[in-house]
């Protein structure tokens, strides 16, 4: 028996899928009954990589989704349109589909997954999130008997790279980004990644597998790494942390039913498991009842690793089909079951440490002053430190107890209002895990 | 639909699995469908953490694998015999198998797989290695089209936790023992944990399932963690190493179809990924191509965190079952499919790094005495330093590069019939990463 696949694009990764589905030499004998049916490209002149038979490739890319002779569906064209359509197209006409598209899924999942459950086909994502780690699969089904509390992920390897370099060279955020799109690993236009979108996509969909409700993407909070400065490292190293852009999903203590999802750069403690996460990896942890804390490391991007997670939908699909044949129902733990979206807590009400940088005029009672502010808002502070000079101006590094995000907003503007008179300024404000 | 389960055993871990099952107040709806039929334990009078119905109970447990309404035998008995023939009678009488037995599996996974394979049925055992941690079905089916070339674990919490306590205290392996004992971490006979025995069955599970080819744990090279000294973990970490007991499975380079499988304390580099795992906790490093490095972490052991897994098996067949039907084949991600024995390369060929101590007295030429053992039998030294004095013999800790097993020992044994003349004796020899 052989199953056909259909590539939708022939960029990095769908070149690093065909070179393992094409490598006859690998252990899993079920790649033997896998076969590249058609390519989807958009010129067919380009050079590859990979010699292809020229007769699979076609640039309608339609005409592979409805193809009577393709089984499963690897869409690797990445953003919203077309790929939406031509996945929901092919759910139509009964195929499977394999994504690597977080962007697609955070946002059009709900109908996506809708449309597949009505057709009885599968959408697998495992490369969507993680690269070449396995996250998904393992969220899904190793860990499918928890009570998930938390999950806390580095999962854009562009801003983990930045930020390294950063840490290590003491360098600043604009320098660092032009050596990182010098060496590709961040794109010309790198908003998607340094403006933590990439990150809230894919904290949507970990998300919406650990707590099984969907998540509205606009609903999560999520601020880049454009204004984390080599300072803000550097002292943060002097308290014991290292600074991580980190997508975090968690249930509201004492509000079951009320998640928190939010993407922002984080001061993590030295010990933290995700604070030695360096580079272009990524890491996932996953905190739940009975499991504990478990932790998947890996590498977050790259031909091969995310061809490998692709791959391994692929054969999931392929073991089904084998062994149970085309017309069965959908497994539920490979398929989405679940069809509310889950309440999302507005900013304001999450409780977390902050760190705040102020420069202040070198006069007595500054700091008397900050704590007054913060006293009357009852953002209790865990140290208070002068750390230096800057222009002449002392720069003060704050770092508060847990306090709610509304009443530490509230006390910056106290401070704010302050300075007009006092020339306090704030220089940054970061959250503290 | 309702599937029953049968467990066999219902210590920690089958109390942790029903209070899963029992637990109706869980995310995953499959485990709905899913009821404890029986529970077979060793005496109906043993109070119990968790009031189960009294007619669920049996002493018999040969009348619970041929109950024609159990659909999935748990077996959690642990242990050789009678582990290895209930579960043939259960796959006898057509019931899917889920274990969280390493000794039975690694010694008799040959038969028992044969037999399942016949039967139509699955053995499922991800709770076998790693606890909690999802590592089996990741490795089977995330990374299934991957070229495995490495696994490097920390897979026995008991002796991890050990080399770690001696790290931070600096007290003896002995010591250390007596309290691991007293808090419940090592068993009152550790000779399965310290020896490298536990480590070792669950190496030949990660390598039969990364190679594709059953393993003969008898030839699995294994040295546990009592001769390690505080002395050594002190040098060590002079030296910038941590020792860990590592359980080792790599192909032999230029010798496809050889693997190396082995379990031995190993002084690791401080900035391989293993060396920061701590106390009970487990983890396992996958390499291999395309996917790099990835690397799983979390509870190695434990009530809740072993049952995660258990469950997690239930969770897979039920799935299966419901969307399948049982007269279904066999899907091959599932099941084990490679028959042929891999060949284990013998200790004396593996290619490794040595650390070694020496007390010799302390008399001119003694390290250049030991440089010429070392060079004759082509030993190329990274370095050697006088550490220290020990009762007035100094002592000396040597560094090699890679070298092969067989020539280091034979410079041993040089070294050994040299000392005799000039009092140098060997304090300690382990190898490093």
């Amino acid at each position: 028996m052989a199953f056909k696949v259909g590539l939708l694009g022939f960029g990095t990764v769908g070149t690093g899928t065909a070179a393992i589905l094409r490598d006859r030499d690998r252990r899993n004998p079920l790649l033997q009954d896998i076969e590249i049916g058609r390519v989807g490209v958009k010129s067919l002149d380009k050079p590859r990589a990979i010699a292809l038979d020229p007769d699979l490739l076609t640039t309608d890319l339609e005409s592979i989704v409805t193809d009577p002779d393709i089984d499963i569906v690897v869409e690797l064209i990445g953003g919203l349109e077309p790929a939406r359509s031509l996945i929901l197209k092919a759910i139509a006409a009964g195929k499977h589909v394999v994504t690597a598209n977080k962007a697609v899924i955070a946002r059009y999942g709900d109908e996506l997954y809708a449309a597949a459950n009505k057709a009885g086909v599968y959408i697998l994502l495992e490369a969507s999130v993680g690269g070449g780690i396995p996250i998904i699969k393992p969220l899904k089904e190793s860990l499918g008997a928890n009570r998930i509390s938390q999950i806390t992920g580095i999962v854009n390897g562009t801003t983990n790279y930045i930020l390294t370099q950063m840490t290590e060279e003491g360098a600043d955020f604009d320098a660092v980004l032009t050596e990182a799109q010098q060496l590709g690993y961040a794109e010309a236009d790198p908003t998607a990644d340094v403006d933590g979108l990439d990150a809230a996509d894919k904290i949507a969909i970990l998300a919406s597998l650990a707590f099984g409700g969907r998540i509205d993407r606009e609903a999560i909070y999520c601020e880049g790494i454009r204004q984390v400065s080599a300072e803000d490292i550097s002292y943060a190293e002097k308290l014991g942390f290292t600074i991580k852009l980190l997508a975090i999903a968690q249930k509201t203590e004492n509000r079951d039913n009320t998640l928190q999802v939010r993407v922002h750069p984080t001061l993590l403690p030295n010990a933290h498991p995700l604070a030695s996460i360096n580079g272009v990896y990524n890491a996932v942890l996953v905190e739940g009842e009975p499991i504990g804390q478990v932790m998947f490391f890996g590498p977050g991007a790259g031909e091969g690793p995310t061809a490998s997670a692709v791959v391994s939908d692929i054969l999931a699909i392929a073991g089904i089909l084998k062994s149970a044949g085309k017309n069965t129902a959908l497994n539920p733990l490979l398929s989405c079951s679940h069809q509310d979206y889950s309440a999302i807590a507005p900013m304001e009400e999450v409780v977390t440490r902050f760190y705040a940088r102020f420069l202040c005029g070198d006069r007595p009672g500054v700091i008397g002053h900050l704590g007054t502010c913060f006293g009357k808002h009852e953002v209790s502070l865990e140290s208070v430190v002068q750390i230096g000079f800057q222009d002449k101006l002392a720069e003060i590094v704050v770092v508060t107890h847990d306090v709610q995000e509304k009443n530490f907003r509230q006390a910056l503007e106290e401070v704010r209002s302050f300075s007009a008179l006092d020339s306090i300024s704030i220089a940054s404000v970061l959250r503290v895990f």
